[in-house]
């Protein structure tokens, strides 16, 4: 049945994908961009060929994870660019999981970045770009009705679950798992992980040498970007 | 015993009040200030009589509590401006809990000021006037080590008793209970609610007319920000 799914019409276009339809009312077609953006699109280039490389490293991590009970909404990949996949109502919420101090978390609590956490810390901000992503809490994503509690229990759950996956899958490829934004959605009343799990959405770093292999080479203007993906995409064999 | 009690050396003065050792170990006296503040302090003035109506507003609102079984610092009022109080550990996070859409809440989530919840809100912010307050969630308090679990659930339970027994209490005097701000500290092991409850750390409304009677009338260059602190102690009968 999926062999002869065809893209129809464009139902969406991201900062760095774009969702097409298909002939199969449950399946979408994501397509991956080189196109990247920080701080809410405040700042705008490319990575070349990072499309590609986000869409077959999106594809290892889908495909450890449903193997490890975590259902997402990844199908297969059709080729460079483009994914089939689940169609989801998406939650409107992007749950954050850390693993070491980085980012706005060390800005906004005034912490040291590199510092591991003893513990995960889980964060959820409201998918907004016009709002900028406004960190919130299990009362707004209950009480404005953005999830059940149910459905936001599973969410926390997989979450958690996917960390502690992919934390030492990457480890054994001396990569740390610094943080990583995931998605999720409803298909068929069922919760699935959705979205991409790439260096545009979580924090590689070098275990030895503690170098960034993700997005904040771009937003921080570091320096060798395509290659630090490249790297990523070699050792988790994408 | 209270009786016999002298204040002794300054320990600490904030934006609203002083807190000053006394010759009991286990007590402390808090002076309330006229001195008014807002947006961290980069707005200040003073309400004339600020302090003694808040002293007066927190004593009812301690007494109340204490009744309907909420444990706080409040031992007595002491006269107009000094409250004796018990020593508290002060734990870093500051609890609001939200029953009307307003202030921060608005701003943050693009809602319209004035809309009723269904059910409380509980948020948590940690206290640093250099950070600016930020808001945060249990995890980072629970991994950050600013409460254990028991105590971050006890807060949550004493500030969603707190709620419902104010709520009422001021529904019966005209007034709507928008918003406030709670903190909490440990006293011998056990979690007390500290600080102030008043205008200052309130959002009162009056139920009819829907005009603000707290601290907004100042932050927002409102007028009349005497009478409405006046009001709301005449109406509290303190």
């Amino acid at each position: 049945m999926n062999d002869s799914v065809e893209a129809r019409e464009l139902l969406y276009e991201g900062k760095a994908k774009k969702l097409f339809a298909t002939s199969d009312p449950d399946l979408l077609l994501q397509y991956f961009k080189d196109d990247a953006t920080a701080f809410n699109a405040k700042k705008r280039g490319t990575i070349a060929e990072k499309g590609v490389i986000n869409n077959a490293v999106s594809e290892v991590f889908f495909r450890l994870l449903e193997r490890e009970g975590v259902p997402t909404h990844f199908v297969r990949r059709l080729d460079d660019r483009r994914m089939l996949v689940k169609r989801l109502e998406i939650v409107p919420v992007e749950v954050v999981v850390r693993n070491v101090i980085a980012g706005s978390l060390a800005k906004r609590l005034g912490l040291d970045e590199g510092k591991p956490l003893p513990e995960p810390i889980v964060e959820f901000f409201y998918k907004s770009d016009p709002l900028d992503d406004p960190m919130i809490n299990a009362w707004h994503v209950l009480v404005l009705g953005m999830a059940t509690k149910p459905e936001l229990d599973r969410m926390v759950a997989l979450t958690l679950r996917t960390n502690a996956v992919l934390r030492p899958f990457l480890a054994a490829r001396d990569i740390v798992l610094v943080d990583m934004k995931l998605e999720f959605g409803r298909h068929h009343g069922e919760i699935l992980l959705g979205d991409e799990i790439c260096p545009d959405t979580c924090r590689f770093w070098d275990s030895s040498s503690g170098e960034k292999m993700d997005k904040d080479r771009f937003r921080r203007d570091l320096g060798r970007v395509e290659e630090a993906y490249q790297e990523i995409a070699r050792r988790v064999g994408a």
